[in-house]
């Protein structure tokens, strides 16, 4: 059993983080930080977590050392005070945007503000099992990227890392409300966000740098808000390169992802669910990957979905923690989601 | 053309009010009041009115004489300013809570606070002409009903009336998310109350005097929010008195209804829309009204249905005008509906 | 590990079983009988199994001998084959209303069809841990409530069982669309069926008779369907004996529940989720039961919340199966649901 | 007052002709042609239409000599029967796809069947206001275009026509339910419809050659069903011609749209509905266009949204009526919209 403490506790990802942290056989939850309600019942703000567990939040003056922290503060609040979380945790998982990019000139034209600790930036092994794996063993710091570049990138990335692909991608990405986080907003109101297609972010959106930086080429993204409260799907349209085809694309998708635990391809010609959608993945770990292929033009269509709060925030952070502590991978992790819903 | 004002324009009512006043013939606004949008575009608050008017937001006191006062401003906003209102315009018509109860006793011990102007709670004819259409044709003073109330009046009324049932019924009220109002909390994050089927008033909720008044019998009521941004439901469960069959039933919906303009009855053997639902009557001024007998153990269940922001609220106030004025009383609130939606 | 099959495993209650006993650690799945799709691939029909079972539905024929035989086909399809099921294996857990109402009056009433085995009616243990847990450790033929049945059954029974309600009790049931099963009809449509607050069964609802039985009180019952593809909830409306109040109330659910592994009390005085809520339940097997009291008028409004198809149906028949066979009556049960969603 | 008639009107965009004709001060609805529901009511399938109408639908047989017909029949029930429409009516206003393209080739690629009339594909003039004004001003023969290409070719065509943009776009379209029919079918189901992001066509979707045929450049096009029963929004990405800056987009859709009576611009830096959105424009004929520039990289986003069954549908074909009748072009199509919905 390992010793951990959740930071941003009473947020949507902290209360997915508590879930799986509770639910985990080899993990201990000894702190629950929130900066508003220290003191507090954790299941008054989470009530799924009503009879699993008695714990209070505290503050984070209460953390004693622990083995790993995660960090899923608002942002600024994770590069501001992540000395005082280096000291205390061997292992600290951020989960906020502060160490998602590693150039400083990036962050700051994305974020429209200063990076207060960047020379960190590069200590922080990004949290994508699928492309750092080997890194993610041993990393004692590790930033877990946005939901929508997560998915993102998992739909592209096979296909640039064989160059299959010309260098330059649009991303269309469509997101649920618990994205925008628990704090209550006019935009966020049910009845103004209700059966919203509400495009927050025509360009210029900051996981677009993410993806830029994980894939390597120049990425394009618009944002949606679309009716849902959890999931994420990214669509990305690329150009193919020259004589790629079906096969080939079949083929690398395949081969980077035919062992991974919780990426799946979702390609098929009949049925209801035949391309990757998140509604049958809330609550799991999976981001299911599909493509489909226009041969004549010479175009892709590459999807992905997940559950933001899981593959792309707790779920994932998570199996980091598994990997680093040489765990399978899935440990406490194994909910399939659930259909219909 | 008369002119009117509609007090606590940027709120969801008031949006409503200002869309049916702009459509309307008869009816010219000059004033849309908002504490907190002064100077502000009318249609930066209610994005549908966009190319319909470039009026302004104002304040109270930029509002001159007028013909008519619509008050959809915040409970207790409307009695501690009648005096105002009265002053300045030949007729007040109150969408608030305010002017509801006829009993200062039964007010105090329902909103838990004193009432300012209890004299003038008998000058207030109620806002529903299915019962009160000839005194409407004169009244200087209306207050509008509460949604949940409208529809549970309607849906029992005509068999009170008639002595047709014992004098005891239970209300089961469902309510979208707009009735909650356009101000951001957290019960009402999308996020939180998307999808939700929450028990907000078990008992003692306010509608529930309203219906007593109006019905002359006690009523009990459980108020839940469902998943919907408009709409109200009333499910009513009586008992009825001995030898009361169908067919008399039937007879007395019919006999109370059949020349009401915005009231309809819905009670088929087949096809989807049996009874009364909300969702078909968006943006309408219907209330349909249905019921179905169980003979044998002498039990009734009635329903009806309305937009909370129609028939419940904005809508049944231009009907109250239009009664007031002898206009048609169809004028300016012939939307049927939709369907599908 | 035991020998199970599961029979109408196509349907939503026969996929949620799949879900369960596949990720059940003292189960092996040796049956998925569909009529519609033996043959295929389990996870065509419900893709949320993908990557967890390459199983292929079969046909009835092709079952052998096993330990446990749950029948989740449409109703009549259980009583018709029941021989068989019973020849074949040591326990049947039937999830159809076939064996719901030990009298055949009261079946033929409610059903309007006649029973086929009436001998076998009162053989059958009601599936309801809670009121009948030692008789179901040790039962060969268990019958699974309704879900609306189950949630009101255990909103009431407290009450009931102490004799602190008046003997008549009125419910009134909302039911999301997973409850109307998987197959296509005009009435389920996405566009017809989204955003409904639809009264289907104003009056004699089938699981009004069961909880009639079960309570041992006359119930009267409406059922309506809401915006919602899992979840329902049953509120429950009766009159308090003279000199009941509040305390003894909450003494009755606190001594009934409190050992209870999936029922949980939820009456609280703040917060958004106060009282009983489907959503924060789904894919759990959680039954939250909540209670307000009236005492002035004598009044008790009670609530229950679960997840159709698992304490509503397949959950449930999973905690029987652990009853049964002397496991943690937890296990395979354990997701507590999640929050937001 | 004209005579028209409806073919197809049991189904969704029938329905919503219906509602539009009836409430239309010059016309009178003369025949609603349903080959399943002949001799019905129509307000047993439309159930807002309650109140508004007693007709009952009719055979095709039985429609006399009239004005106007409008088709919306299944695709192909159009062109197979269009001689007896033109021989019955002066003027014919299709709603099916059946003459939305001017090239047989195309239309056989697309639609994978053979075009039976091919000889009138040019006949027909495009339902595009903003595009034909003059042309339909006298147009016997009007096909009106599919809902997403509708909003693709508003969404670009100001900076096509003068020639801003390079001739290659990607158009992301996500659409309601509605937009699949009144049939049933298992897709369509709620439990498996509700909360989808639904990729139905990655590549090669038919309205992307109607996008092409109006703007003249080739269009790609994806398209996703996501939670709405009506609404469509599609996004245009596009690349500026060099030296092409914000100010010259933000002209060119000025000048094209200012006078346009059902296109609106939309592009605020501020507020909830800062972009297009459906859910705002529900029952209106109105298409809100928007676009937002990345100077930097030369990228354009533009992005329209309409009701599907109203400006991408019946709205824009009863808008086509009054230009060719002279009368003005919003008569009969006020209705501006709700908010909140």
């Amino acid at each position: 059993m390992i010793r951990v403490a959740v930071v941003g506790a009473a947020g949507y990802i902290g209360g997915e983080l508590l879930r799986l942290l509770i639910g985990h056989p080899e993990v201990e939850v000894v702190g629950a930080v929130s900066a508003r309600f220290p003191g507090k019942r954790v299941d008054g703000v989470h009530p799924n977590l009503r009879s699993a567990t008695d714990l209070l939040f505290c503050s984070a003056d209460d953390v004693d050392e622990c083995d790993t922290v995660f960090l899923a503060t608002p942002h600024r609040a994770a590069m501001t005070q992540i000395d005082r979380w280096i000291g205390l945790a061997k292992q600290v998982i951020d989960l906020t945007a502060d160490f998602r990019l590693n150039d400083t000139k990036v962050y700051e034209r994305y974020y429209g503000t200063e990076h207060t600790t960047p020379h960190l930036l590069r200590d922080f092994v990004p949290g994508i099992p699928e492309l750092h794996r080997e890194s993610l063993r041993t990393a004692d710091l590790v930033s877990v990227p946005g939901c929508m570049a997560m998915a993102g990138v998992l739909a592209l990335y096979p296909l640039v890392a064989r160059g299959l692909v010309e260098p330059m991608a649009q991303f269309d990405a469509r997101t649920g409300s618990s994205g925008s986080g628990a704090t209550a907003g006019e935009a966020n109101l049910h009845a103004e966000r209700s059966g919203a297609m509400r495009v927050f972010a025509p360009t210029g959106h900051r996981h677009e740098a993410e993806m830029s930086r994980h894939l390597g080429i120049p990425a394009a993204m618009t944002a949606t808000g679309v009716e849902a409260v959890r999931g994420v799907q990214t669509i990305c349209h690329a150009t193919l390169r020259p004589g790629v085809n079906t096969s080939a694309v079949r083929g690398a998708y395949r081969d980077q992802y035919q062992d991974e635990p919780f990426v799946r391809l979702v390609a098929y010609r009949r049925g209801t669910f035949r391309y990757p959608e998140p509604k049958i993945l809330l609550g799991s770990n999976f981001c299911d990957v599909g493509y489909a292929v226009d041969e004549e033009n010479g175009r892709l269509v590459s999807m992905a979905a997940l559950d933001n709060l899981m593959k792309g925030g707790a779920g994932n952070a998570v199996q980091c923690l598994n990997l680093r502590m040489g765990w399978p991978e899935k440990l406490g992790l194994s909910f399939p989601g659930l259909h219909p819903l």
